[in-house]
């Protein structure tokens, strides 16, 4: 059984903005999109054996390929020449580009999600943005709390203006707030969304997004016009994760879609970080649970995020004076000059270690001499 | 030189009280108590090496010992009977006990300190309390905010009622609360002082040291009497981290105590665990600097703590439901049914595995099939 060819001359027509390189594979590329869902391992498997092009007529039956008579009914029922025209005509209407694995954008994190790579974005904005080098993706719950939203808004501002591009999902609650200090920082911001780049999601995102869109890039796998829905927004989350190089939650239920982003940074081999908060908000339990469970990392601030891609500073090692010192400084007094045989007594040293330590202090300006014997000047 | 020795007669009549076993080293213990600061590498070497009593003689130059000459000096400025029988007459006065390592309830996590284990223990109250084979240190800060306070009753009262007893320091702050906690549950609790386990120290915390002492026991390796120092505080320290299975610190600033508490428990392979909060907490600074660089577990509650002593139950693992039926799921609707077709177009699957899907969905009571087609039951 074959099928007509996706790629009518109302599709290519509609293609004409898809830009430079091998246009047959870039347009292969976009019906891909409109074809399967995020992810889908088989689409993936021969669309990276064969290239795009070669794969929509192998899936069209007219080609043949042995073992793919059962996965072409996958493709059956999205098999419509119209739906990928609408997609492309609302790309062109809404100023989109097209990336695909050949363009300089395309995020080389991508390639750690193997078949499940998305097989092009749908990009709004300054595909640009997506080729940085230095990012971070904050995370965290749509229901946060004034706290989990304030340590969103100070980290995204900070990593921004050291020049670290916030990626995260534009959702209500964290996501917003991390969007919003950076774009505030004037950098840009990368928001991977769950259904078309050209949906208004959530609702009361439009004008953050519309932001994201000026001064970043608002992506997604599924084409223009695409729903989001609970399995998009699940698969979405790998995008963040794998474009990352961290992925930091900063507030999560213990049971949520963020755990789920989190749990692909993992598998994926990106730094992981949680944000601590009290144990008695359910918001922070998700970030316990990948503190005590999956190894993460305890960030409280910027600089610990930063250190999770590379580009922290050495972590600052606690200092301890030695059990002598603190016991002679223990033993001096600030008004009354003690004797070095008096020390020695109250230190429970003998005193010519006492009159070792004593030296120490002096050049340490802890302790001083006077007539009468040893004051404390600490 | 030679000293006269400190075991006068006067002493051994204030020692009258000490109890059985070999008196003559109990006796010697007590002295080395007074002679020596907590913790004391070389006098514990000499005791462990020759028996306390025979230790005492060649410290006060009556028998020889090849490279002592210096370290004899250490001893001299306390050389006094009278601070001795003091002592021993305060514990008398106090009803206390004196703990050596021959006694049974000596706790057996002391072996680990090595050559920095107490010489003896000055015990009031119940010293069978140091025998627990299920004790957990739950220690933090003095300026404790009310969220630690409450985490640390509810911990202590948790893991009391669950048997465990709690170990801490009678600070104000945390100690005080997990103190108070275990307390109010009934069971057993135990403090480590840093001066003698006469003193009340601090002022505030008599009621609560007198009910200790009821309950439970306060326990001092310096003798009645002895002024706590800074340097006895770090020295206390160590044995609230020896004594525990497990040490968890509740809130703590980023150089302070409890910080040394942490990494005396630490080197001695003791389970650590701290307890997150807020980020913007700096009494919690302390706790994530142990959970970022010193591999402390995240403990939330009693059930975190008691899983650190091998008492846990399993950890919960996060269940995540297949890719497909998740699609499978987010195709159905509620209100309206839909064929097999239309599931199979809106999740990107073959018809066939569809129907595979909602076999399960069906199973597990979030599918059912109508006249009209599928719905979710979810």
């Amino acid at each position: 059984m074959t099928r007509g060819s996706l790629l009518t001359p109302d599709v290519r027509r509609a293609a004409a903005w898809l830009g430079d390189g091998d246009r047959e594979e870039r347009l292969a590329r976009a019906a891909w999109t409109c074809l399967a869902e995020p992810g889908d391992r088989v689409t993936g498997e021969l669309v990276a054996e064969f290239g795009a092009a070669r794969a929509l007529e192998i899936a069209s039956g007219s080609h043949t390929a042995p073992g793919l008579a059962d996965a072409r009914d996958r493709w059956r029922p999205r098999w419509d020449p119209g739906l990928v025209r609408a997609a492309l005509e609302a790309g062109a209407r809404k100023a989109m580009r097209l990336l695909t694995p050949d363009d300089a954008e395309w995020p080389a994190g991508f390639a750690d999600l193997g078949p499940h790579a998305p097989l092009a974005l749908w990009v709004r904005g300054d595909a640009r943005a997506l080729a940085t080098d230095a990012s971070v993706a904050l995370v965290g719950a749509r229901a946060a709390t004034r706290y989990g939203e304030l340590v969103a808004t100070e980290m995204a501002s900070d990593l921004a203006r050291a020049g670290v591009t916030v990626v995260s999902g534009a959702a209500y609650g964290i996501d917003g707030a991390a969007h919003r200090a950076a774009l505030r920082s004037g950098a840009p911001t990368i928001a991977f969304v769950a259904g078309g780049a050209d949906r208004v999601y959530p609702a009361g995102h439009a004008h953050l997004l519309a932001q994201i869109v000026d001064q970043g890039a608002v992506a997604a796998e599924c084409p223009p016009g695409t729903t989001p829905t609970r399995w998009r927004f699940l698969a979405r989350n790998r995008l963040i994760a794998a474009l990352s190089g961290a992925t930091v939650v900063i507030e999560a239920g213990a049971r949520s879609g963020t755990i789920n982003t989190a749990g692909h940074a993992a598998s994926l081999g990106r730094p992981l970080g949680a944000v601590p908060g009290p144990v008695t908000s359910a918001t922070s339990a998700g970030c316990h649970l990948l503190l005590r469970e999956y190894g993460a990392q305890c960030v409280t601030g910027a600089a610990d995020a930063r250190e999770l891609i590379g580009l922290g500073d050495a972590p600052s090692a606690l200092a301890y004076e030695s059990a002598e010192s603190t016991r002679v400084a223990d033993a001096l007094s600030r008004g009354r000059a003690r004797t070095v045989d008096e020390l020695a007594r109250r230190s429970g040293m003998a005193s010519g270690e006492v009159t070792a330590v004593l030296g120490l202090l002096q050049l340490e300006g802890r302790a001083a001499e006077r007539a009468e014997g040893w004051v404390s000047t600490a």
